[in-house]
């Protein structure tokens, strides 16, 4: 192959994150190794009342990250609160080709078969799937939430800094 | 985000295309919108006897590649055979960072999800996966063979390239 | 085989339709090559709020197959209004003696197959189903109403009627 | 609705039935109730060695179904023995206009999804799955060779025409 | 093996029971036969309106393992009501080393699995699928309360004491 | 509940074992903490040709066995070689009332559920399903011979004395 010119290239990593799992840093840390530059999208849905206020959400990731990753690798990913609209629509204002999502099971597949479709129809939006590591394939924030609320432990599950923030709530 | 530095990114298509279809010639393509460069790498295996030479295969995905997308895009996607082997160990040789591969259905995460994980344990090569294009979602090599053999059109499944060496044989 | 007397099939096509889509344009089309009449039965569930009116749904589809079927089948296709009770009991009232759905993937098949004993153990009803079109394999009417409600096009996802009554409301 | 006109509906009912199961038997008499006249199509595949030669099957199946159903209804079903050719060339040359065909599993819909669309892309093919009846969800003719080939009982699967060929071989 | 001393087993069932099925109770029933005692655990939620009461719940499925067990069966299964809290602190405070949970479909395990593998990390919990039987595989107390509510006969899905308490109400 | 009278529990968790992974360990393992005596049933199945001759896979479960488990409960788990026949013979034979078995995803149900029905239809034998652990739920014996043959190394998926065995050949 001649010698190709590279293009910085750039995704998007959505989500909810309330909280943030160790599952969702290791698909943030996986994105940040396939692309130059990685934007997580903290969706703010005014019609749901999360357990975590967004900026709580934004300033966790921000804090995991920084202490996941080496400064290098950190100072290419951002952390955004996003309120409403389209997922794509985000996706193109801040210059990113795809999204990129964490795959656990068959039936994550199913609820991602069609988003991913509708991203290509609306706007030509690449989804990039990662199969989920094993160790956290059972792991959600849902799952998260339901076990810190019956008073388990939920350190195998989470990042320290957020362990650290449920402790001090 | 500071100024990134730019490295080439790389990535492997693997497969039997034994023919290709419509469904390879998609992913392929989406593969060469997400990263710089992208290696085809046709599986030669000795146990088993493929309908088409593996030299056949190859010439017949340049062609394709070749009449699909635009010099400067084709310039930047090589075809190469591959006899035996890992694919991790093909996946370094060539200095490619990942694995793409398109999924159709749940059936196929099923399938996909033990190889990704096999490629990250020996090897650290991550594996992306892309959702099938609806309209070859139910399109394989097996099913060309199959309908082929009985007498049947490809035409909506194969790219013209193959269409005409099908035609030929 | 002796010359069989023919007698008059009727099916259901039950659903919510709000709104419809070109996945449940498919479906009743394909019921109507299959059953001489079709009914399609549009649920009024008090307990829900629906984005539509009923009027409204049973309006919009009428309008839709009047603009999709030629006269002849048109006239093969009725659109009820159902209020409460069971879908087999609608189903024996207007003299069906099958429901027809569309399968658009593996989930789809868990939600159906309960659903279709319930109906053969209370009444002996059947369950046609049909495999989804894949063009419209993702396309749902909640699908349909988040990306409205986001500002996106649905064009490619539902009837010109629909899309016409969406940009009046 | 105004009076429709009647045509004739015939269906095709394919498979191995290597041998008949109890299954195959509820798909072919819930095929009858939905369609005037069924053809069953017992496909001779001259690449595989079955256990039962076609002509056995085919015979089998007769004794089965005039067994199961009243005289009337047993007379608007066929069986066929059919070599080789696509399975919508034998749905056409019948006069027919669908393939009926049971559904046990999430698996099964992702085998018979793409042999769906085949059938319709070849040749305007319909395909109709019924859900299967949960006493024979988990029967199938391999799982029946299995089963007697080590010595086990398998009257719970089969019908009586079946268990009486088994036990005369 | 030299002879082993037995020590006593005991398990647990958890669920709503929101009301009791025939599933249900094939597996508690099943669930006897493997452990030498089974503690059925009524889930209390109180953040759900159930439509029985916890009360009615537990007694209904003592009547219920009452008229289906024999009086020495009968003996070894206890139903307790279980206020909110861990299911697996339940587990343990009753001595118990395993959940049994009845497994449908695959959608069942996909659910089951996460909550199978967080009883393990939390408290070394095992949990034992059965396999449904066939008859109640698409059984589920939420198909009861729809079917009842709608005003058909749930007679083929529930036990005799159910049922009583449904026509008493 | 009343004192419960004792009865030695004895299950088989059967399989190729060709050759054992870390995964079958698990599961036998597991196995042992539900049951008072594990049987494992090392199939022979003479119309195929193994890897591993059947002495040496058993030899070799033994040698993992006696290195992962204390010899207390190493005691209780028996290993055996078994020729032909139906599963469930031979578990009635050694006085079994159940089989355990490994789940690792959505596709092993499928694979699993009939089998375990024709288990109970066949002998009254119930099969005991155990969500995998997730560090080998992708591991699989055909996955440890593929990657062995191709010269990878399957350190991470399989017991120390499979591995010393592996390099002596």
């Amino acid at each position: 192959m001649p010698a190709t010119p590279h293009t910085v290239t750039r995704c998007v990593c959505p989500g909810s994150f309330d909280p943030p799992t160790l599952g969702h840093l290791d698909v943030i840390t996986r994105a940040a190794a396939l692309f130059d530059e990685v934007v997580v999208a903290v969706h703010v849905n005014p019609s749901k009342t999360p357990r975590w206020a967004a900026a709580e959400r934004v300033d966790a990731l921000r804090e995991c990250l920084a202490e996941a990753l080496p400064p290098r690798d950190a100072a290419r990913v951002r952390v955004d609160a996003v309120e409403g609209g389209l997922l794509v629509d985000h996706v193109r204002s801040v210059g990113a080709t795809a999204v990129v999502k964490g795959l656990r099971s068959a039936t994550d597949v199913e609820h991602e078969q069609p988003m991913a479709l509708v991203n290509r129809d609306l706007a030509g939006v690449e989804t990039v799937l990662l199969v989920a590591d094993p160790r956290w394939g059972h792991v959600s924030s849902s799952l998260v939430r339901q076990v810190h609320g019956l008073g388990g432990s939920v350190a195998p599950y989470v990042p320290p800094a957020v362990l650290r923030r449920l402790a001090a709530r």
